[in-house]
């Protein structure tokens, strides 16, 4: 059965592969699976019926067959746990795998989001300047910590895995913000990332419903 | 093989039971599994030995035989997905109380975080109270929407679940800082939490290594 996702009928991030439903999109692509999408405005997501499938209002959501899922890292979790391409078939690379994804989501992700958040919705304040060093040093930590485990590996913990997934769609809203100068591995390890085909195809997917939708 | 975990020598919330070992102390209990703790201070948590465990050098980290896994969601995930007590054993909604706990960590936690980092690191910064209306509305969005999807049921969805582990650890947090009193029903789904044999076990752990260390 083919399973629908919900995602931005206009993107905030424009395109760019941001949002959330890039990272149920790019796993997807990489299991390859088909799918279809249904849109969502910001007025459709917090509206009873799409509340019901996802509690706290937001995309992406997963619908197949009697089966509901809400939040990115489960929905990539679930699609990893049923098909092979997303996380190595042993018991002790496989759970690593799994670890990995509540890094990129837990302890990566909070710092670069924060930063985000602060540049879209505080940036006029005066206490904005002040704060960037300490927001800045959060973020670089992690980074720091980040690059110092990867290495010269091209991925985290052997093959590619939906823990590099979400890693990479995390420090790809930190490349956005020009946090990811600094460390040259971790740009590399974007790369790859992007150069992957079914990265490549669930990002032209998400750019063309933005793009449908600015021409309207 | 009885798993060890690492915990803080002396945890800087003097034991209330906020620290990230607890949730996998917590798992453990609800699992009836015997577990060795590791105590590291501070220091010992940026060190190499540690640092090969665990890439962000904090804790909990897991040791099971020739296994090793850090962040604490994926701990839990791994202890409900081998012992029974966590997870249902029917696929849906086992997928689903998976989704919790992914919303557990990365939708509810960062702003309650966020608002108990600006408490502890920025309460004598002029622009302190400015933001609070920020944050606070920033938390009290995720809650009033929680609040709502929970209602009158006892836990998330059907049975207690690995999700509603994570999701009361991480209200803990927002109790101790005061910003769920306005939600009488979360209120007391944390308290149904507290009151599980597993929990007291788990907290009294905890706070025994605190005590023991204050004494020192």
């Amino acid at each position: 059965m083919t399973p629908t996702i919900t995602a931005f009928e206009s993107s905030p991030d424009r395109g760019r592969g941001l949002a959330r439903d890039m990272r149920v999109r790019w796993a997807l692509e990489e299991a390859a699976q088909p799918y279809d999408v249904r849109l969502l405005s910001f007025s459709d997501m917090k509206q009873p019926a799409h509340l019901a499938l996802h509690p706290f209002g937001q995309i992406p959501t997963y619908e197949e067959g009697d089966l509901t899922l809400f939040e990115s890292g489960a929905i990539v979790l679930h699609i990893a746990q049923h098909h092979s391409g997303l996380l190595p078939a042993d018991a002790n690379p496989r759970a690593r795998a799994i670890a990995w994804m509540f890094a990129a989501l837990n302890t990566v992700e909070p710092p670069i989001v924060e930063l985000s958040l602060a540049k879209l919705l505080e940036s006029k304040q005066p206490w904005y300047e002040q704060r960037q060093p300490m927001l800045q040093e959060r973020a670089r930590n992690r980074l720091a910590e980040l690059s110092a485990h990867l290495g010269d590996t091209d991925w985290l913990d052997g093959e590619f895995s939906a823990g590099d997934l979400l890693m990479i769609s995390v420090l790809l809203r930190s490349k956005a913000a020009g946090t990811l100068d600094d460390y040259e591995n971790l740009r590399a390890y974007v790369a790859r990332g992007e150069a992957r085909p079914a990265y490549k195809r669930a990002f032209a997917a998400q750019l063309a419903v933005f793009t449908a939708s600015a021409a309207r």
